[in-house]
């Protein structure tokens, strides 16, 4: 990585860049603004104990100051399954955010190294992430798989 | 469905059960008898206290006071997402398994609307599964569809 750049964890003062880094993302994702605008107050409040308890967490990556990239990462609870079949918990990695100008110098894969150092230090052993169609190359270079979820949404929430 | 099969909700008695649906299931999938062994005791010992308490719940059916197939739920925590904006959960669907004699009668397909019917009294609008590969018919069939999840399986487990 261009040394220009830092790497530093993310802490309780990252909450509205993770609010802004998940609307970007889904955004482009081609998700309609005004669901995002629906999604922005709930995630908020959402995020907000769970990055002040650590329960969310993760890194960005700066720039002269400005934060250029993001990644965030929790521990789910999850039934010990035939790929972690002594572990009930499984890592997840969501609101992977490059500023566009940053694009193509390697800043996903050093946020993804860097996640996955967290949970083998954290002896997890699963991880799981879902991927827009952009990120879905980067994670398939990266030894991802795709796995078998479906999901279904149901008529109360149209 | 044939009126001499009784549904009814899973309770804290029907943790063998669950145990061995999801051992047969996972066995049909493909996945190696060894792993499934080193996961028989760390299951039941996640379920215990969750189907205790009521935070894993589902239904079975029976014949003839004999269960034949069995369907469990989770409501989980996730931050607000495009697909349910507003709310910090998704409901999980795991452990489908219908007796090998009692299939092609419908029972997954009963057991299937009465995991949404559920989902609709709790307020869910969103739910996961993840489909085996003889289940995903079914499923597709019932309105479900494959999402963007992909996962990779560190070093640390192998």
């Amino acid at each position: 990585m261009d040394p220009a750049l830092v790497l530093r964890p993310l802490d309780a003062g990252d909450l509205d860049l993770i609010c802004t880094h998940r609307r970007l993302m889904f955004g482009e994702s081609g998700r309609p603004a005004e669901v995002l605008a629906a999604m922005a107050d709930p995630f908020r409040a959402w995020l907000t104990p769970r990055l002040a308890d650590g329960s969310y967490f993760g890194w960005a990556i700066e720039s002269g100051g400005d934060v250029v990239a993001g990644l965030g990462m929790m521990v789910i609870d999850w039934p010990p399954h035939p790929s972690h079949p002594t572990d009930g918990r499984r890592g997840y990695i969501l609101n992977v955010f490059v500023d566009p100008l940053h694009r193509g110098r390697g800043l996903a894969k050093r946020l993804m190294a860097e996640a996955e150092a967290e949970a083998e230090r954290r002896g997890l052993s699963y991880l799981i992430l879902h991927a827009t169609k952009a990120g879905r190359p980067l994670y398939e270079g990266l030894g991802w798989d795709a796995t078998s979820e479906m999901a279904k949404l149901l008529p109360i929430s149209r």
